[in-house]
């Protein structure tokens, strides 16, 4: 009898590893078992499905050629066989068998394996809060939700609504919901920033600033304490710490967990995050039972921790690498350094890696540099800002981590992208100056950002770079500490002079050999240019003419991270 | 007395080395010498200012801020003294002096150095043709050829033009002539491909097609005799081996080579290029001496030999290291991978590592797959087809070259970033197989075009997919060899079959495994789909039913290679 395999869970990693299978070796059978009916869809395109981009929800379930992915469709095509709508209840291990409940009939029945693979995905993470049960309160985890929160749209029944949870799929919700439909959003976010796991705060705050400006309401630090219904049960309001907002829908997006229940039931190991343990070919610790996608956990190849990570990419990934393993090939997965992007309105937003404060918890002294620059070369005309960040650990020089924000999201992710393979072979800040990104003025500056942020991070490692973060200069500066010298031309700095007296400085880069005698030398004094460059160069100019260096601070990514982080610095 | 340098060449590496110098120690006295009034400016910027995407020659001078990067600038901001229009015509080592001459008053004078620093750039290669010499017929190297060419065209005095030279520079210049002008343009390349140092003919054919559609008339294995004038000594045609063509400008954009002459007769090594050779602080066989940028050759790191290669961004990194190695710290450059990009109307072209052609003559042994895949999730509205070449070497299976084309040329060449890197890490089809690049619908496929470029790399490599290039097949099938079976959908299928009749079997993909009788046993049978992962599928299937595996082709990149190749294809 040919080899039986069967795959728990028909979304991302399933499909693949048992189509995977099939083209090594057609003898072996494979058969796709999950509760629902919708099967092998896109996931991560829900709120693009919601907000109006795919049109219709086939479109998420369809190849690039329009073919329905369908169990005929496996059948037909992959040779696959697919069963729907019955659930996994149970793993016999030592008989080698799983308890199969079909939904609709109730029956039961038990399928034996040779080998067998979990893909069973995450779950939503829902607070246990009074009225979470209401209608029009609902998470993001299929496509029966998508269907539902359209359909609620669609029919003109949401006016206002409010997402929980400040993560990607909160800020894709809170982007589909507000920007087609003009639904009134308001997102809430328990901790003191946007996408806390992504990035650090300074980077976030540019998010939340341009979500604002897009008509979202971004409620930090608050944390929801009831939903309140009306007669029919339909929510009518959230409750936070702060305030009642009062709403039509609620999108429940405060995070997901791997969904390792049935592998925990049946003793396979999991994690201190509940997600199954697997080696490199993605193997459990039964070593016919394989698993992969969201239910497990992944080795954070900085950090050396394990940790889950909910992201098709890798699903994909991982799926080949069972399929090829249990085709009796050679393969491995080695683990993630955390790549993540998305998009939220017209930025693009990318990292990968550690944040300074991931990095600190792992036991790296962690040290960054923030360099805002064109995007392409500065004379080519659709040129625009990108703030870049570079995270490196200060004695080895290792690069730890790096995120990336701008207007061409491409471009955002092509500076992340070229960093993140090498994050686990222990490259330095040094082999970043060198980058050999590609060049040409459309595309890329001379020096490019990333090439910049390094020279950067190493001017700072060095000591000749003495920086402050805009988050610190802002606090420090909005209450009354220091003097800022701003060495910009007499346009741009003239409208922050008559706002701020004599605490804002402004001396134009080329005249200030010749005016010494007008920069201050009060402490501490903040060194602002148009993105950075010119403000160090300041730095080494007065320290060189005895100013205090230790005093004297570089705002990182000047001007640009300034008015990103907070809008009243908008004066021109 | 402080430490005295000179800078031989004020563009690019030039200056860059200068501030890097000042910077980390303002006690050295550093001075740039060049033969032009204009120094340190954008040259590759020079098309896009032909082109009009620059409206001001000044824009390719100043900075970011828009300060002009002249001779004061160096000065006051720098601390950097300039001297232009002053020709260094001799070094003697010895005494470390070098022999200046200044160009308008013809006075000469000698400076002496404790190091010196050659950027002295490259040299356009002037093919010597009858005729040469006309006015009209200009190189572009530097702004005063931009000038004379951008007069030209606003004094509407360019009809008709004749670019010589397939490489970037022509490509650009040929786009800046045609696309804002409308000149009736002409480029003339002597080999059969454009780009053949960046490309293989498959993709450089994708470029010319795109160009030609674009209205630019492409002629290869063309090669100029002679260039001829009216009586005003103006050029007025040009002749090739096959025609004649009239035109009122030509561009000599025949390549460029370093410019290493000075070097050479101080009796500095020099390489089989003419350029400079350095270590890896960049320091010339005189240890005083150091050089960079256009003027050098760098070791390859993929093939191990040493190139030219005339990119701004490296000069940029180059500079830095040899400004870091004066200062008395240290740094290093290794060398380039070949990363380039370039833009090309509306196409984004990027490539590193070695062609086959340049890996098989670096001793691999090259194998490649050609993926077409959308260049975000297939769902996402803006999504768009793009092709991609991964090159590896078949024993050892290390990754030697990458070679990207699509219409969003940031995300193009974020594919190509994301490998180049790590091309001589020794990375294998697998690293790249999990290469991991960061995910979301708006920016890419989960399983994205370069994971997937080494998926079908390794099917290649393993002997499950057969592959065919589509130029070969082209070559064949239009000869009358082979049959087609398309597979897929009937109406994307039917024109073909109109046009091909019996050559051209159309099965969908979905009914085929109950349709093989229809499918025909002739050989060669060329498997084709819309991009490719179907017609690898149907490879597979047939095999298994008895199909001759040797004699079965999977067309490359399918029908998206195939048309945007042939434009004979173009039927639906």
């Amino acid at each position: 009898m040919s080899k039986q395999i069967i795959v728990v869970g028909g979304v991302a990693l399933g499909p693949k590893v048992a189509c995977r299978i099939k083209r090594l070796d057609p003898t072996i059978k494979v058969t796709i078992i999950d509760k629902d009916n919708l099967i092998s869809y896109g996931g991560c395109g829900i709120p693009y499905y919601v907000g109006g981009d795919v049109s219709e929800l086939e479109g998420l379930r369809s190849t690039m050629a329009h073919v329905l992915r369908d169990e005929a469709y496996f059948k037909n095509i992959k040779g696959v066989d697919v069963i729907t709508r019955a659930e996994v209840f149970a793993i016999d291990r030592v008989a080698k068998v799983v308890h199969v409940r079909h939904l609709d009939t109730n029956k039961e029945e038990t399928l034996s394996y040779d080998q067998l693979v979990l893909s069973t995905g995450s779950m939503p993470i829902i607070p246990p809060l009074p009225g979470v049960d209401l209608k029009g309160v609902t998470p993001v985890a299929n496509l029966h939700h998508a269907s539902f929160i359209k359909d609620q749209l669609s029919n003109g029944r949401v006016k206002n609504a409010v997402v929980i949870g400040g993560g990607a799929i909160g800020i894709e919700m809170a982007e589909a919901l507000s920007d087609l439909w003009g639904v009134e959003t308001t997102l809430i976010e328990m901790t003191d920033q946007l996408l806390p796991q992504a990035f650090g705060k300074d980077m976030a705050l540019l998010i939340k600033n341009n979500m604002e400006k897009k008509g979202v309401q971004v409620l930090l630090s608050e944390k929801v304490t009831q939903l309140n219904g009306n007669n029919d049960n339909f929510v009518q309001s959230v409750q936070t710490t702060c305030r009642t907002i009062p709403c039509d829908l609620v999108i429940m997006a405060a995070g997901v967990r791997p969904n390792g229940e049935l592998a925990k039931q049946s003793g396979i190991a999991t994690g201190v995050y509940g997600g199954i343990l697997v080696d490199q070919q993605m193997r459990t610790s039964d070593p016919s039972i394989f698993a992969g996608g969201d239910c497990v956990e992944l080795c954070h190849l900085v950090s050396g921790k394990n940790i889950p990570v909910a992201l098709g990419s890798l699903a994909n990934r991982q799926g080949r690498v069972i399929g090829t393993t249990i085709a009796g090939k050679r393969a491995s997965f080695l683990g993630t350094v955390g790549s993540f992007c998305i998009k939220i309105f017209d930025l693009g937003v990318a990292r990968a890696g550690l944040t300074s404060k991931q990095a600190k918890d792992a036991g790296f002294d962690p040290v960054h540099s923030v360099v805002v620059q064109a995007d392409r070369a500065h004379f080519y005309p659709t040129m625009n800002l990108m703030m870049l960040k570079l995270i490196a650990d200060r004695k080895s020089r290792r690069v730890l981590g790096v995120e990336a924000i701008g207007q061409a999201g491409d471009a955002v992710k092509a500076r992340v992208d070229a960093v993140a393979p090498l994050l686990h072979h222990n490259i330095t800040v040094d082999d970043i100056s060198n980058l050999e990104v590609a060049y040409a003025p459309p595309f890329a500056s001379a020096m490019d950002i990333i090439n910049n942020a390094a020279n950067s991070l190493d001017n700072i490692i060095e000591g000749r770079q003495n920086p402050i973060d805009v988050i610190d200069f802002l606090d420090m500066f909005k209450n009354g500490t220091g003097i800022v010298l701003d060495v910009r031309n007499p346009i741009q700095g003239a409208p922050f002079v008559k706002q701020y007296g004599d605490r804002w400085c402004n001396i134009n880069q080329e005249e200030l050999i010749h005016r010494l005698n007008d920069v201050p030398k009060q402490y501490p004094l903040f060194l602002v240019c148009g993105s950075g460059p010119r403000s160090y160069e300041t730095q080494l100019l007065l320290k060189n003419h005895q100013w205090n260096h230790e005093q004297m601070f570089n705002v990182q990514g000047g001007m640009g991270m300034i008015k990103g982080s907070d809008l009243d610095f908008e004066l021109e």
